[in-house]
């Protein structure tokens, strides 16, 4: 089996496949790993070759903003819909999958400056590996690439692309005037996520059935999917900053409790709570710097309302509407393992 | 004559472009100013409309940045060339000159944060004024918007204006190798400026002339113009950092020697003075945090090697080559404005 070259200490592409559509799934559908791995491995060039700048230093940090040993979830979700629709080589969307995975890219660059993360999958994130200004930089750099290999499109997905890149900036703003504040309720978590998570992938997908010649239903339907995975990734996302292990994550439990980020738990455990403890939660949340007896305060009051398996459902239900948007599309195994990525979204441990 | 509209406080266009091209030119050139206040409020327009975002918030943000009183140096540049190219409308131009000024706009901000700048034109900086998270994500909006103004635009044109974000963020990469260290001498200072300023402003100018229709000999010729133009521009820049009027530039003096950015007149006084004069430059420019006396230390030895006489020259000589440079075009008003826009880089006092 044709597998991409994998760098030092990275996981085998079955595993990485394995961590987005589960385990069995991989089984079912082991034929496909080949052309996937195959795929991946040239987008993936595409991409390091795209960051070559006459700089070393800006090659550098940029390789390393795009090397944290992510799963690649977004370009295996393009090329699975590209095949899906009956595309029996995916070249056709390479440079566009690349596109999309250096703004997602750029934007955690980014964020991790905001959110002051230190960590990102297992290595110090890029202003702390890098510095601020480098990592201000270097997300830029990121941005400027993509748009660059977005010029191989029609202007139609240009502005797609350009669109979900406004959204994820609205997400941003949108999320910082909502924080330490749980009074904004789901209403708002729900935009957060939708403009931060879910528009790039749903911009994504729409933009390579667009590409696949695809009937605009057929366009909706794929953009609807990865708009609901996208949803029910980023709730399962929040559960997991809870209730994961730091050490599969990569980095430490509790950010969005820190950085004060309304999350549906935590929205569902404040509204309840009875009183007494509500105010308490409210007061704790809202605190700028909390102590770790505040944090695992919050946890505790959080397990009390049962909200943790409240949330986990509702993942698992935005992950369902995902399976249900893909109903256009013929069957075949790549719709198969879209349907076992959208249950994997809300399904995974890390 | 038909002005475009002016914000409360906003200079007349006259004044505007005076301090651009000199007032005798434009005394000289006054047939010429209805036409281009009408593209410039036209390239207004389309910028206003392009930053409305359903979040009022970056809207404000994002016309903020865009509102500090600048000289629409860019914009203006852009029309001149192409009516020097014999356009009769720069409507097919205006989009472009937007996304042009919108990624310059991008880069002060994210400038403004890296550098810590606390005041810009008169007001405070983007991240003083709406705080660090907010500038960083006003940034990656104007550059956004940019793109997706450029998509109205061939792929050529497109990667033009990519290439020469690219080339800004290398050149901001370059400036922070470079802080607080005179060693690295001109060659590096080239390279910077060459990098942060000239690179935009030689691709937005060869982009209009490759709309226009140019020959490829003429495309060079604006972009070998725009580049520079640019260069003496930021010479007079650096130059005005030391010996401006505070008042007039909005913002204080001595940026550069606070952040370790080694100007060309830091290099030229550093090279001529003797040893232990020298010795004593080169430790004060690089303590991190200088003293109010560092500061009118640095500048006394400056002034004492004869350098800002020798720097003006210099910019100066910058700009007369940007004016051969236009040679391949036909003889105009325009041309005429461009030759004084260049000289206008090198004398100008803010």
């Amino acid at each position: 089996m044709t597998s991409p070259p994998t760098e030092p200490g990275e996981l085998p592409f079955e595993t990485l496949v394995g961590q987005t559509i589960g385990e069995e799934a991989v089984h079912d559908l082991a034929p496909l790993l080949p052309v996937l791995a195959a795929d991946l491995a040239d987008i993936d060039r595409r991409l390091t070759t795209m960051l070559r700048s006459t700089y070393p230093q800006l090659t550098n940090a940029a390789t390393y903003a795009c090397n944290t040993g992510g799963k690649r979830v977004r370009p295996l979700l393009m090329v699975a819909v590209h095949r899906g629709l009956g595309a029996t080589t995916t070249t056709a969307i390479h440079s566009l999958a690349a596109a999309f995975q250096l703004i997602h890219t750029a934007t955690l660059v980014h964020d991790d400056v905001i959110d002051h993360a230190e960590m990102r999958r297992g290595r110090p994130s890029m202003p702390r590996a890098f510095g601020l200004p480098a990592a201000i930089v270097s997300g830029d750099y990121l941005f400027v690439r993509a748009f660059e290999l977005a010029a191989d499109y029609p202007k139609e997905i240009i502005l797609r692309c350009g669109e979900a890149c406004a959204d994820l900036v609205e997400g941003e703003v949108l999320q910082e005037t909502g924080r330490f504040d749980l009074t904004r309720g789901q209403e708002h978590y729900y935009r957060v996520i939708e403009r931060k998570t879910a528009a790039l992938i749903a911009a994504s997908l729409a933009s390579v059935a667009v590409i696949a010649g695809a009937e605009p239903s057929v366009v909706d339907a794929c953009g609807a999917y990865g708009r609901s995975l996208g949803i029910a990734f980023q709730i399962k996302d929040d559960l997991l900053d809870l209730y994961g292990d730091p050490d599969l994550l990569g980095k430490p439990l509790y950010a969005d409790l820190r950085e004060g980020n309304p999350t549906l738990v935590s929205l569902e455990a404040y509204n309840h709570l009875e009183p007494t403890k509500r105010a308490e939660f409210e007061r704790l949340f809202a605190q700028r710097r909390k102590q770790p007896g505040d944090l695992l305060r919050l946890k505790a009051l959080t397990d009390e309302t049962g909200a943790p398996q409240r949330v986990a459902d509702e993942a698992q239900r935005w992950a369902e509407r995902a399976v249900h948007s893909l109903e256009p599309l013929a069957d075949s195994p790549y719709r198969q393992l879209l349907v076992s990525a959208a249950r994997g979204a809300a399904a995974r441990r890390f």
